[in-house]
């Protein structure tokens, strides 16, 4: 059971509920956002909701029976919307979100941000921090990676949304990106999770390579439940037998999270295949089964990029993916 | 090593040529359709192919690195197209066929045609023969089955395609389907794939729960190598870890069977997710993604089916997926 | 609910049976044995079993939770043992079967059955017929193979194992093998399960490669309700996404199988693995996690074998897993 | 190619490696160890080893083409032997770690230390820090669950294992674990493996449930090559299709993976499997499979444990456990 305050609901009125929870024998988990505190009431409930409605200030009580709660359809029925720099992701409009793998330098990174602008792209990827698999691969960046890439926002007015590895790096990270990236490999990694709940930055969450669609929407919820409510998920694609694609990108699973919650989904066709060729069709594949959005992985000359060359876009490439987005908007009744 | 002779070569110029094969320490594999006799060269072939192309009546000799050889690009470069009665699979036409699973009785079968005809569906899909995992659950009408599906496409001049499970079945099949069905599981049945191989059905090969697409391109190898060169693919979902759905659907299997193979490719959206709600939007992706066909479950009532009814459509939702399939159409410019 | 038979029961007295099941409404599902006639109750049955039992020549009534009936321990209390010309599978004795993975000559499996008999080794495996993901590849001696095989067997003494891939085929197969083997791809080929259900032969069912356990006891139950209750089970590794080995093999199915079901279950390391060096360690492992026997592949000189060379052992190498395998059993109880 | 210095090597002979490599145009890789300090040469290298082999204070050079290096048998052919407190880990040893999955509380930890140090095990597991899919479950009692830990400890005189999930606990945790544990969902948390690469404490690292045996290794060499050499790998299972077991125990991992590295291996067969009868059938098999160790859930009740209750074994069971892994060591030439 979900217990919302109304907004700006007063530590007593808060405390009021806490006690009857706990009177009952249950275990309340309190979720200070900043707009509204949620409690949820863990234990099997054995009271009707208006033995909580009644009690001052508060707003409404959810009944939910799926194991997330603040992510579920049932607990807001209406889609989440998340608002950044005039920007919206969620809704009608399709989120765009393009670059590089890797921020390798101050001209590359500052060269795409503008080719993408000019595209019509809004947010700009690139990883300063990257969880490479061997310790002997290139590793990002990091600190000069941000800042490369905040001087590409700065002249560009592009938002950019960008990779934070761990909970140490939160602060740094947020200081420049406008959406903090949570990776496959760190979906459960709940300290990282529950410190970007603490931050009021939106949240790009992608789902792990082996994670059930059920685990993505549970580490959301950690995140939900630690007080930030603006979390953007990922299909990125899961790992099966199949040999000849990186991944298999999962496309059912964006209409089924569509089903069960409200936070807006987008997919990453890039690692999703690992196949150049087949970014551009899984795209136009997510967006008419009901994607928010799309993470495309663009450099300027893939074949040198540091990492994730050969599922990379090059300009022209990145261009018709472009134009037929454009033309499948239309008939999907979205727009960019 | 491919070889493939002029249409209607005599007897004398192929021995010919299996003469140079076994003179060079190789295996030929002669693969005789109804119109031309296509020789395959098993082993480390170390000639030219001006080899062979000097011999008499030998049309073109193709050098093929991939596994599969008469069902990939190198061999044949443009899209195969299949004609069955009027109809083209392939090409820019979008083959729809829909059905229910199986054929429950006269009366159901027909009202479904008749409906599917009228939506403009011209290829009617029911299960005469099922394929269940336990032998406790409704098996299929089985001869039974047969009659009301012939009735039914008599009646409404709809083509039908229908599953055979057993070699010992083809003949009696055939004689009422238009296309024979190979299911998943039978997949990697080489006697099956043999037996069909020697039809002069189209077959519509189901990719194995489990297979690769490489091992799926292998088992159509099978037929085409034995004669049967009308082969449509269908990715129908693979076995994940995921418990949502009953399948994950592969996707980006589909454009990059046509990267590979020339054959046309259909998706089955109702098997491929297991949940009626995931049917159209993964109907959709698929056509994006270049599919070439949708074969999709359909009942007058899912509810009371007696197998699949909860992937099943009912008409009302068909007839909305119809709609959303045309308009997409007109964008990817393609046709029903 | 099942309901079995005594031994020799009359043909009305089943008769009576199959009426009042009828009478209930529900469908009786028929399966005579060679010696005993075994009736399944299709449906939800809302009557005790007393109301069978009373019957004439009901001999017990069971009721049965899970999927598989006969292959069930609710149904059968007490492990399975299979004799075959005086051998015995399952209880306390430990079944070795070994021998290539294709027949490739008249000389070659029979220096192989010396040897093995040499070692101790009872049952002698090596298939004429091949199924091979590749129509290109060798497809194994087919009739000639048979020849061999019954050549060996007769010098020898040895029974022998192979494969038998299509029902056409079963008749000819049963002629010389002692015990039918199902490969891996035709798990769920339901008429050849049903084909073997009707001979009098031991059959060795190899789990799919995409099988569920639940899935491969359902598969021994369309052998065992076709009248055939001698199957064995055999763990033969499952499809993952690890790459360095071929399959994945699932050690705890074997325990698992033994708690739900009666029948035996042996071990097939070497499709298990994929890799020679990993098959004596998981041959014990499986051996110390229960399982009544093993199928190796064993070759005078994998490395010219015609085909699975990487995962078959050499004279040298299987006569150490001998040894290592002898002085395991006398520890668990079992010996060979 | 790794360099080895010679113990205590002088800050001047590694400068001057460090040059040489660079001269090359490559990249050195500094791993400073308490005892020796080793450089990884990245890029390909085009000398012999006897260029660097000539420098003062090198001691060995090694080529190595594995991705995996310094956990590699060619950089290292002998077994790895830790030691703790006495004891030691790989070799002809067979470490026993066992305990409750969560300290629940002071007597219940204490309770099974002193009924597993009667049994003769010698390290004691329980977590403090739980990793829960759910935000609501029970997180474990932290520093409270730390500090009976330590009292458990010190008065059986066990060492402990238990998880740390964040590099802000690593210190805390440090200062009562005798063995760091990173567990399954942080395998590839590399802020996290390099924080513990930099203890001078025995990591145990849990293979992923999505991760390959290569990557399990290259997870290995992040905090190989950060400094910390004392390494224990371990098998608990990973994700596929079957639905019976909770995860799917990879025997084949175990030799396979003391085929490529020379760190110790154990098997957890509790999370490996999920269920209590399968615990002890697994672990045996793990044994003779060639583990260096087992890690199993013990509890005094399983059923009000307050996780992993299903996979945990009673104290009964685990007395039976004991026994039979006795047995198993005389055979296999190993010991407790």
């Amino acid at each position: 059971m979900i217990i919302v305050m109304k907004p700006k609901a007063s530590v007593k009125s808060v405390s009021q509920v806490l006690t009857k929870i706990r009177e009952l024998g249950l275990k309340p988990n309190l979720s200070k956002g900043r707009e509204r505190t949620v409690i949820g009431v863990i234990g099997r409930v054995n009271v009707e909701p208006e033995y909580f409605e009644v009690l001052p200030e508060v707003e409404k009580v959810v009944r939910i029976l799926s194991p997330f709660k603040l992510a579920s359809r049932e607990f807001k029925n209406e889609d989440t919307i998340i608002k950044i720099n005039g920007l919206e992701i969620g809704g009608t409009k399709i989120a765009l979100m393009a670059g590089p793998c890797a921020i390798e330098g101050k001209e590359q990174i500052k060269e795409i941000a503008w080719f993408l602008k000019e595209k019509g792209v809004r947010i700009l990827r690139g990883g300063a921090y990257k969880p490479r698999t061997s310790p002997y691969s290139f590793q990002g960046l990091k600190e000069k990676g941000l800042e490369y890439l905040e001087e590409a926002k700065r002249e560009t007015g592009l938002a950019v949304v960008t990779e934070v590895m761990s909970s140490e790096d939160v602060e740094k990270v947020s200081q420049v990106a406008d959406i903090l990236q949570i990776g496959a490999r760190n979906m459960q990694n709940y300290s990282l999770l529950q410190a970007v709940g603490k931050t009021d930055k939106p949240v790009l969450l992608k789902r792990g390579l082996m994670a059930t669609i059920e685990e993505l929407l549970m580490s959301a919820e950690y995140i939900l439940s630690t007080g930030n409510n603006r979390v953007i998920l990922c299909e990125r694609g899961i790992r099966t037998f199949e040999k000849y694609t990186r991944n298999t990108f999962d496309v059912s699973a964006i209409p089924l999270i569509k089903k069960l919650s409200h936070l807006p989904v987008i997919a990453d066709p890039s690692h999703g295949t690992g196949i150049r060729d087949l970014v551009t069709p899984v795209a136009k594949a997510a967006l008419v089964a009901g994607a928010d959005g799309l993470i495309v992985e663009v450099h300027k000359d893939p074949q040198s990029a540091l990492s994730d060359g050969s599922q990379t876009l090059d300009f022209k490439m990145f261009s018709k993916l472009i134009e037929e987005i454009r033309s499948l908007c239309s008939i999907c009744g979205r727009e960019i």
